[in-house]
């Protein structure tokens, strides 16, 4: 479950793709009982009937935490989160749908204020069954240099 | 639970703050098993034991989702989440850490591609119970003009 | 989340409506897991099937506990439950009902043994979306007068 | 799991004990998620601190769905639940309370509107840990009479 | 909730029935996360499809977990459990199935090593609602001689 | 996630560790909920105060849940489960333990009833923070031969 990978360990372009995840409505229920958000966008079929989208959709935070969390599968202990930028959400996920991952190294470069680390950006998509994009977020680490 | 506010309706500066909430054990567990990301640092108090931070350590992605599921209170139907920049976590949730967010309007401004609707940024800050940030983002908005 | 409302604050008739939620099975399986009552009147498919309500039906205990958790929305810091009197339950709710509450001020007068209070009695009944009474109760609060 | 009882059978009172339960962290957890009420009351230990109670206390739903599902044990075919009367919650459930259910038989009639049932009145009390009374109430069965 | 039996109280062929549990989607992703066992197997429906089982399938410790759990109506407080042999999953569980689990004394013998104890084997067979065996154990108890 | 591996891949002596788990008090009432079994063993901690083992135990079906669940790491995709033999829980669980399992490949040999198959004996042990042994089975899988 671990690798040990540094700065000069990542290649541009490397891709990686999770395995897949369907999104059931025990997964609705349970994220708004934990995230609090009890709004009918994602909990009351009978509001959705009479919206453009007809039917529950996912919370965005949904989307982000189970999108990411699939992709957790191999620790490296010399990188860790640094932030995310531009987390988008171009189409809504609905109860049914099987999702999963792809990460792209996007970009590598030295850190200027931290001489002994780099950043790494991950570019994360998350697809859905139909191979639309229903989350795209850059995943930012900061990675120590291997010297 | 729901009111109306259009793009000409939000104040710069204006500051709303939400009720509080214990992170648990719980909320670490069920989130593990929500994300599918079993990482020890979450979960494995042993493995905590030996590494800087001591103890477990809440997900990025759950103190994002209570962060913000704590802002769910109020419905603004012309209004729908268009993303999130500069999510950073500049220090860790612990079990038993009691949080709260902050959210103030630091922007709003006609979107110049969608002529009848503005961007709206909310600066989303999430303190523990010793007024320190340990969440920030901004959340973009797409609000409709009043005309 | 909080408004101050005192004894003379409540009139008689005064009316509010929650929005709605929709009751999946997996309410029905985390509310057995929760209360310990596995009793196949509500998680046995082919148990339902023999009896004349035909499919699974929900806890009482459940409808009870979503029904009034609906109702938590504002904190009036100057009263409390003192009970619930007249419990009813006239229809089964069943997996994909969607419910709602309506909360009304049927009574609020001084309570004679303390002078500091008064007792307000909210009638509190859940619909599903036939518009029919699923639930029904009176819940007492104790409410602080004003001088 | 089951056993006949009519109207007849039911003795005045006649009495059952159930086994006990620790009231944990995570069912005040779970019941927020559950009924969706995040009232600091129960999940806010800082604003607890400052209150008179200075705990989290549990939700009064939780207390009767857990109280009610303790006595969950045998099904009786030919009785059902007609309602509840007069629920008190006389003293506060905190984290790690263990709570039991005494149920004694109250009151057994025949119903003046429904020649072939008769009411059962069950006078549910849980206790604490301390043999403190932590709920009580009145559940009113419709029984069947046996000819 | 409680009976005292000793080994000599255990007769051979002596069966017992449990009622039933339809599994739900929820169990699925419950289990899923509270095992950490998130094989696509058990949560993606589009991989499945592709698949000789077609659609998701229980995990293999879910059906012991829920099998064996239908049979814990009853402590026996002389009796503790040894062990589990010969443990098999003749027939997949799907969504939807509704399990109940029959146990049968299929030996009782004192104990060689432990003169104040008898091993008893209680064969557990659970079976979905074609009356087809899904899961099959011998369930080993140690048990305390009367005398 | 997956790695191809026939029969004649299995090295006996083979020995590979999970990560490990902290084993909480929400595992205990999760596991309770799930599985139906709320035998007092469990979830009562008064009662287990006058038991010798003085505190809340964990259920044996969910060390055997977590303890194979740790493993499912790796697909097979020419493996499958067949049984379990042998499983045995030498010492409990107790809530605040951090588990980790061991597996060793026991045996391998080809299966004389299928030609296209062999059975490979996993021994896997289940270990406390003390590195006691907690949990212990074979766990036989049906894997096919390489031509």
């Amino acid at each position: 479950m671990e690798r040990i990978r540094f700065l000069e360990d990542y290649q541009l372009g490397e891709v990686r793709e999770t395995s897949g995840r369907t999104i059931t409505e025990t997964d609705f229920v349970v994220h708004a009982g934990h995230s609090g958000d009890f709004f009918p966008h994602h909990i009351d079929e009978e509001f959705c009937k009479t919206k453009p989208w007809k039917k529950r959709i996912a919370h965005g935070t949904m989307t982000f935490t189970i999108g990411i969390g699939l992709t957790a599968t191999e620790i490296n202990p010399v990188a860790f989160t640094y932030g995310y930028e531009r987390l988008r959400f171009p189409r809504p996920v609905y109860i049914g749908d099987t999702i999963h991952s792809k990460v792209t190294v996007s970009d590598a470069h030295p850190d200027p204020k931290r001489p002994d680390y780099g950043q790494v950006v991950e570019t994360v998509e998350v697809f859905n069954q139909n191979g639309e994009v229903v989350m795209f977020c850059h995943h930012i680490l900061l990675v120590e240099k291997s010297n």
